[in-house]
C-alpha cells in the first residue's frame, strides 16, 4: 500500500494535478482501482497505466453549490447570481414611496483552458437590460502574475473590488459611485505574494464602439495592498491606489452617487463641472479583523483637472460587523479583498446558517467652493450617511439582508435646504 | 447477491437517493462494484466504502434530450426553449400580410442545493429583446411546501399555470391576456398533496425598478385545485382562483387582448377604464381526461373599481383534444396543471411521434355599457375566437403545431362594424 | 484479449459509437473493465453487461477546451466566444480617432437528441444589446442531409459562410456588407458527399414580428460546392451561388459597407435606390491550400430590380496567406468552407503557436451611372480596400489578428471627392 501510495503521489505531482483536491468522478474511480491493487486483482503496471488514463477524466462537481467541471488541462464554470430588493423610502422631496427590483441578475461562463489561459464571460440582465461585465482574456502562465485584456476590473479600492456577493452591506458606500473606477475595456497586469497584491491598469471605455470622430476616453491606474496579518481569524489589511482619467472632449462631467439606496432612479449627490480635462484619483485603504469583529475604512481624493483650475473633491467611509454565530469575514491577502463568508452551520445541513450585524457611516464632499463661479459647477453636494444592517447567511451561497439608511444631502452649491432620503430595504440573494 | 441487494437498499434510504433514479454514471460504477462484490474480488467493507464515495460523484444525464447534474445534495440544469412561428393573416382591417418571429427564445439555469434550497434563472430573448421569466429563490425545506421570493408564477388559472411548453394550442385562450396574473416580483407559498393543491402569493409588479415618487402596485391572490381522479389515463380536475390588484395612481388602465394570435403587433379587444382604483379576479376551471381524449374549460370574471362605479367583465373558453396515436395528456394531479405528453414512439428511435387534434372556443365581454359614460370607456369590445389545431409531437420534447384560427372583434363600446381576423399559423417547438 | 477487442469492436459498431473517439470518463471504465476481464476477475457475459451499462454513462470532455456532453443518444455543448477590439482611426473626413468594441460576445447552447435532432440557441451579447443568432431546430435523419427550420446561415458565399472564428482577417471582405444573405428566419435542405455540398432555403427575414399590414419580405437561395483535391495539407475549392430578394413594400434599399473597420460607426459605401422590387445576386468563389500556403477569392453580382429599370452593383477581394509556423488552414470539403486552425504547439503546453500573414486586396462597385435619374440614386460609391493582416494562435481557440487597412471611397454618384479612410486594429479572440 505505501508504495502504491508514493507512486500515487509522485503521479500526482508530475500531473500537476493535487489528488487531494480532485473532483468526486476521478477521485470515485481512483479508489476502486486503489482497492482492486490492493487487492492483488490488478498488477502495478495495470494500476499505473488505468490511474493515468482515469485521470484525463472530466470531474464534475456542484460542492458549494457551484456547477464546476474540471480536467487534466482546463477547467469550466457556469453560474452566476440573483439579487431581489424591495425597498420602502421616506424622502423630503419627491422619492417616496415602495418599490421593488432585481439589483442584479447575472450569468456568466468561465474557465481555464490549455493550462495557462483563462477567460470569463459574464453579462447582467437585470431590469430588462444587457450589461457587460467581466469579458476577458487571461494569460497565467507567469508565475503568481495575471495578464487580463477586455472588460474586467480596474484598479480601484477594497470595496470595489470586492465582489457584490460578498459586500457587508446592500449597497457600497456612497462614495464608491464617484471615486471607484469599476470594470473598464483594456488590459491589466495584476501579481501577488500571499500577503500582497500589485495591479496595474490601462484601459479605454467600455464594451461598445462610441467612436464618433474623436479619441475614446482613456485612463490608468494602479493599486497595491499589504497585510501584515493575514490568518482565517485575524487579518490587517492595508491598501493604497491611484488612477487617471483622461476626458478627449474636455465637456461637462456629472460627478454623481446615491445615497447607498438603488430604488431610488435619481442620485441626489449631483455635481456638474465643466471644461474638464482629466481626473486623479486617490486612495487609502485599512481593514482588520479580530474572530467575528471587522472593522474597514477607505479615504478617496478626487483632483479635477479643468481649462478654469482644479477642483478637489473627496469622502470616506468606515464600518464594523459583527457575527453573532462566531463567523469571521474572509479576507484573502493574496488578492487584496474580502471573499465568501461560510455559515459554521447551514440551513438544510441541520444548521442556523450566520448572523451578522452591521453599522457604516459614510461622508461625501462634492462642493468646493465653486458655486461662485457661474456655469462652472450647478450643485456641489456635501452629505452623510447611516447604514445599519443584519445579514442572514442561510447557506454559503444564499443570503438575505436587511439594511436602514438614514442619508442627508446637504445642497451646499446651490444653498437648498438640507434633504433627507430614509429607507427601509431587504435583499434575497443567491450565487450559484 | 440478496445481501448484498439488502445493503444497497437500506444504504438508498439512508442517503435518501433512490437508486433507482440515480444517474447513469454513478449507476455504472455501482454495476461495477456489484459484479466485483458477487465475484469474491472486494470483501463486503470494501464494497460498503467504495459504494459511499461512489454515491458521492456527480451523475450527469442527458434522458428525454435534457442536460442534467446530480448529486447527494444537489442538482442543476441548463436549458432552454425555442418556438418559431409563421403566419398568415387575413383581416377586415389592415393586419394583413403574412409574418413570422421568434414567440420563444429562452435560456435558463435551475437547481437545488444545499437539499432544501431552489433556484432558477431563466431569460426570453424572443425578438432580441431581453424578458425576465423565472428569477427566484426557494425553499423546500417543509413537507410539500415551497416559499418562493423573486419573479415567478403568482397564483392564477389553469391554462395560465400550465407552461407554454404543453399548451394544447399555440396561444392561450384570448382571454387569459386580461384575465391571467402570469409572472409577478414577490413571494408566495404552494403546498400540496397527491390530488390538491394550495397557493398563495403577495407580490409587487415587474423585476425593474419603477419608483417614481409613488408606490409601486401591488396585489395578492390564492389558487386551488382538486382531483377527484388523479390516474395516467384518466383524470378529472377541478379549481378555482381568486386575486386583487390595487393601482396606486388611480389613472386608466387598459384590459386588452390578442385573438389568440401573436404575430399582429395590436390588441383589438382593447377596453380602456378610467380611474382605475382596483381589480377583483375570479376563476374557475374543470378538465377531465379520458384515455387520448380531454376536456378542459375556464370561466373569469373581472370586478374593475373605480372611482365612478364599478364595472364587470367576464369571459371563457373550452376545448377538447384528440391523440389519433393513443396518448394521454399528462396530468399532474400534485401540481394542479398540465405537463409534458410523451409520445409512445418517437422521430429518431423508429416511431412516428404521437399526433393530436384540437378545437377551442373563447367568448370574451370587456363591455359593461360603459361607453353611455363619456370617457370613462374608448371602446367596449366583445368577441369570440375558433381554433382549430394539429400537433405533432415528433418526441418528447420537439413538437410541431399548425392552428386555424377564426375570431370576430364586436366594437360594441364604439358603435363600429364588427371585425373578423383570421390566421393560419404554424409553430416549430424544442425545449431542453 | 484478441476476442475482447474483437467483441469491443463489435458492440461498438452496433452502437454506432467509434471507441476511439469516446469521451473520457466512458473510455476510462471501459479501460477497467477490459483490464477486469483480461485478468480473468469477471466473465465475458459480466463484462458484455457492464460494458452496455457504462456505454449508457454521460462523458464530459473539455477536450481542445470546449466544454462538451455525450450519451449513447444525445450530446450537448455549451459555448461562446468573445472577440475584443482596438483601433486607431485616420481620415479624410471625421472618423478620426482611437476606439475600442467588443466585436462579438457570444453564448450558445446546441445539441443532438433522439439522435436523430439537433438544435442551436446563440446569442450576441456585444454592445450590450441582444441579437439572435443561430436559433434553429435541424432533423439529422437522413443520410449526409440537414433540414433546418429558425434562424440560420442561408446559401450564401464562401468568407460569408465561414465562421466568424476562423476569417483570415479581422472583417470578412468590404463586399459581404451589401453581397452577402447571412443568417435569415426560415427553412433550409443541405446535403453533401466527401468533396461537395448543395444547400438551398427558403426564407423570411429576422426573428422579430414585423407584421405592419403587409406581407414580411422572403427570399430563397441555393450554393453549391465542388472540391476537386480535398486534403490535410493540399485542397482546391469552388463555388457558386445564387440568391433572390423580394421586397413587398417596392420601397428605397439602401446598399452599405464599412470598409473593412467596424469601430467607425458610418457605412461609408452607400447607395440608395428607390423602388426596389427584387434583387437577384450572383456568386462565384475559388480557393486553395498547399501547404502553409492560402489562395482565396470571391466574386458577386447584383442585380436590383426597380420600377425604373435594373441595375448591376459588384465586387470581388482576393487573398493570401502564409503560415510562418508550416500549418495548413483547415479546408472541409464536406461542408465547403474553412474550419479551425491548429497550431502544431501550443502555448501552455510548451509550444508557440501559429503564426500566419495574409494580404487581401478588395473591389467594390456600387455605381451603374445612377445619379444622373434624381431621386433614383443618391450616393453611388466605388472604392477598394487593401488589408495587411498577422494572425498568431496561441491555441487552437486563442488568437491575436492585428490588421491595416487602407480603403478608398470614390464618391462617383456624387461627384465629391474620393475619401481614404485606413486603421490599424488588433484584436483578442477566444472561443470555448
Amino acid at each position: 500500500m505505501k508504495q502504491t501510495k508514493l507512486s500515487v503521489a509522485i503521479k500526482a505531482t508530475l500531473l500537476g494535478t493535487a489528488i487531494a483536491s480532485a473532483p468526486a468522478a476521478f477521485a470515485s474511480e481512483k479508489d476502486i482501482l486503489d482497492t482492486l491493487k490492493a487487492n492483488g486483482t490488478i498488477s502495478q503496471a495495470q494500476y499505473d497505466e488505468l490511474y493515468e488514463k482515469a485521470s484525463d477524466s472530466v470531474t464534475v462537481s456542484t460542492k458549494g453549490g457551484h456547477l464546476k467541471f474540471k480536467s487534466g488541462d482546463a477547467k469550466f464554470q457556469l453560474g452566476g447570481r440573483l439579487m431581489a430588493d424591495y425597498a420602502a423610502i421616506s424622502d423630503d422631496r419627491n422619492l417616496d414611496g415602495d418599490g421593488s427590483e432585481f439589483r442584479r441578475a447575472r450569468l456568466f461562463v468561465k474557465g481555464q483552458i490549455f493550462n495557462d489561459w483563462g477567460f470569463k464571460a459574464q453579462y447582467d440582465f437585470a431590469e430588462n437590460d444587457v450589461v457587460a461585465k467581466d469579458l476577458y482574456i487571461a494569460y497565467d502562465g507567469f508565475d503568481s502574475t495575471s495578464i487580463k485584456v477586455g472588460n474586467h476590473f480596474m484598479p480601484s479600492g477594497l470595496e470595489a473590488q470586492t465582489s457584490s456577493k460578498y459586500i457587508t452591506f446592500m449597497e457600497r458606500s456612497t462614495i464608491q459611485d464617484v471615486f471607484a473606477v469599476g470594470r473598464k475595456n483594456g488590459v491589466s497586469v495584476a501579481t501577488h505574494g500571499d500577503n500582497w497584491t500589485l495591479h496595474g491598469g490601462l484601459h479605454m471605455q467600455d464594451v461598445s464602439n462610441d467612436n464618433d470622430g474623436r479619441d475614446e476616453d482613456y485612463g490608468y491606474g494602479v493599486r497595491a495592498t499589504f497585510a501584515p496579518i493575514t490568518g482565517k481569524t485575524q487579518a490587517v489589511h492595508l491598501g493604497a491606489s491611484y488612477s487617471h482619467q483622461e476626458f478627449d472632449d474636455n465637456g461637462t462631467e456629472r460627478f454623481r452617487a446615491r445615497p447607498e439606496i438603488h430604488t431610488i432612479n435619481t442620485r441626489p449627490f449631483d455635481t456638474k463641472i465643466d471644461g474638464v480635462e482629466s481626473t486623479d484619483n486617490y486612495g487609502l485603504e485599512a481593514a482588520a479583523v479580530m474572530g467575528p469583529f471587522s472593522l474597514q475604512t477607505e479615504y478617496f481624493a478626487k483632483e479635477v483637472e479643468t481649462a478654469n483650475g482644479d477642483f478637489d473633491l473627496d469622502g470616506w467611509y468606515a464600518y464594523g460587523s459583527y457575527f453573532l454565530t462566531g463567523e469571521s469575514r474572509s479576507y484573502k491577502g493574496s488578492k487584496g479583498v474580502f471573499g465568501r463568508v461560510k455559515p459554521k452551520s447551514v440551513v438544510g445541513k441541520g444548521g442556523i446558517g450566520a448572523w451578522e450585524l452591521g453599522v457604516r457611516y459614510s461622508s461625501i464632499d462634492l462642493y468646493d467652493g465653486l458655486a461662485t463661479v457661474p456655469g462652472i459647477n450647478t450643485a456641489g453636494e456635501e452629505g452623510e450617511v447611516l447604514t445599519i444592517g443584519v445579514n442572514w447567511y442561510a447557506t454559503p451561497t444564499i443570503r438575505f439582508m436587511a439594511n436602514y439608511v438614514q442619508s442627508t444631502v446637504e445642497h451646499t452649491g446651490t444653498l437648498l435646504a438640507d434633504e433627507d432620503i430614509d429607507a427601509f430595504q431587504v435583499r434575497a440573494q443567491i450565487d450559484f
